[in-house]
């Protein structure tokens, strides 16, 4: 495997209207130190594959809107890496952009694409697992996931059915995907989880970029054209006009949809460093450090008094004092303040309207 | 009476820590809008004294920390009648140095004394006994006080007992004084307020400047000369330096106990005008309008759910979603947060420190 052909692909278009007030449609939860380590999320993603792949190899796609906050969050990689939407298609167009771009550049190229607001704890040995599938697919012509081992019956992860029984010839921890499961209700959930081929879908892929190109050829002609038809602007001062012009006409969809649950053969690497979409204040509640009466306190100056089982995440705030709570979300920033008990988090977004 | 006699002394020079963080030594509660009702507590002080006297006599007694404030506050007032204390000394010192002062102006100055971070519901009816007190010492070398009709057992306030069996032959609704109660403990408030001679003692207090003067020489020698001595400098350029020279040196004491305590004859006029000292989260949880819950909402953009006899204080928030709380002070400030039972509010200096 050369690593010069190595490239990296952070998705980070989301909005994390989830995460309200920390996250914002101005500024979402990737761009945001949520840990409160001094990195944001996307900068803790751009971090996780260092010595993976050369820096001008690393690619944002991202909305025109947050282009700006991109460049400051990560100043090593090109401007010209950071491909703008003008609108949200979901996953599939994003990638089918981004792909494209990079096959103009480098045909060769293999790529991982990943989500830009996830954490990984164990970063060497998710460093060990992408190199691990690099190589393989820098030999093969083929779509590897990976599958992170399950810890709960969750219903919000769609679930990777794996076939255990055959590892492929040239990886070993290399298996085929029987079938993508959607995010199942309480009881399937629990069925997979008492198996052991079942998966959380991460939303990392790793494909050498023709092999991608190709499954849109087959899977998805219609946006495969839009974006074929654009092959002579990639890399020139007409690209933007073009990409604003075509993309807005792909089909909103997601790469999950239009590819994985279509193609045949596709691949799974069973993975564990622990790994947390952050896709909720309780994820986040769970997979930060806790002091001794469960609260996770990510601000500068945080007091708390018979207080238990709290998340307090108020980094704009000079001074928190908190007495008396159990079991709250208390998040403040840009003057907006939010107190809610744990929960009731889901009615976050109906708070936030 | 004539009403170009007639003075008003703000003392403004309090600290508020127990409404910490909506009120902090750099901004105390009286230059506050703590009611959200666009005025501060100062303003709305001098704003119930219109028309009782010329705005050119109307006096602020406060720390030179906030001479800015009050100048920005109350921009109608002279400059020079806002008074500097160099340090903090009680009210006696502060109410002898801006007795003097006046004294130097007008020596037939009839005077009413307050504090500046109270509150009155029924200012008409405030108005009216104002003048009423001020009628009679107009015409009598006497030191009135207003007594507010207790509502409940109050521990927090000192008591006046009235004599209520004659009233003064010029005006009848004043009554000679008993006697100054300290602050009662429980059972002692609970005996006073099944009587109905008893009245707290707001701190507001009406007399001749020359009175008052007088009571100082007999009862305050020491204090007394301090004040007697720089008589040449006031309303010269020399005042604050000769204030900063000498005014440390008085004794630190109230004006209950250096002199409303040791005078033989005082006067009360029991009134019922809607008075609250705002000392505590609770008392103005208390005074003011609450939702049907009994919550209180002071800020721009409030919004509760499921959540009853809380006091939201965060006027420089610009949204704020509360779910789920019961009996709690929200406060915010200056990137300042306190969450806290209101039961447990006696805990704010400990929790600000």
């Amino acid at each position: 495997m050369e690593a010069s052909n190595n490239h990296l692909v952070i998705m980070a278009g989301g909005i994390g209207s989830r995460f309200w007030p920390m996250s914002t449609p101005e500024c979402p939860k990737q761009f945001i130190d949520v840990l409160g380590c001094g990195r944001t999320l996307l900068q803790l993603t751009a971090d996780r594959f260092k010595g993976l792949c050369p820096v001008e190899n690393i690619w944002v796609v991202t909305s025109e809107n947050y282009a700006a906050i991109v460049k400051e969050q990560l100043p090593e990689i090109p401007e010209s890496n950071i491909l703008k939407e003008p609108c949200r298609r979901n996953t599939a167009p994003c990638i089918a952009y981004v792909s494209w771009r990079i096959k103009k550049n480098n045909p060769r190229a293999n790529v991982v694409v990943t989500p830009s607001d996830h954490i990984v704890m164990n970063v060497p040995e998710f460093q060990r697992v992408v190199l691990s599938a690099l190589s393989f697919t820098a030999e093969n012509d083929a779509i590897v996931t990976l599958g992170m081992k399950p810890t709960r019956p969750e219903t919000g992860f769609g679930y990777i059915q794996a076939d255990l029984s055959v590892a492929s010839a040239r990886n070993k921890e290399i298996f085929r995907v029987d079938s993508f499961k959607e995010k199942p209700d309480l009881e399937t959930a629990q069925k997979y989880i008492r198996r052991n081929n079942y998966f959380w879908n991460a939303g990392i892929f790793i494909w050498r970029v023709s092999t991608i190109v190709n499954a849109f050829r087959v899977y998805q002609p219609g946006i495969s054209k839009i974006f074929e038809n654009m092959m002579d602007v990639y890399g020139t001062d007409g690209e933007q006009t073009a990409i604003n012009r075509e993309f807005p006409l792909c089909e909103s969809i997601s790469v999950d949809y239009a590819i994985m649950e279509k193609v045949e053969e596709i691949f799974v690497v069973p993975a564990d460093f622990g790994w947390s979409d952050l896709g909720t204040w309780g994820a986040l509640h769970e997979q930060v450090g806790k002091d001794i009466y469960g609260n996770v306190c990510i601000g500068s100056d945080i007091r708390l008094f018979e207080t238990r089982d709290c998340i307090i995440h108020t980094t704009q705030e000079k001074k928190v004092v908190v007495q008396g709570l159990n079991g709250y979300i208390v998040a403040e920033k840009n003057n907006t303040l939010l107190i809610c008990k744990l929960s009731e988090e889901q009615r976050i977004k109906q708070f936030s309207e």
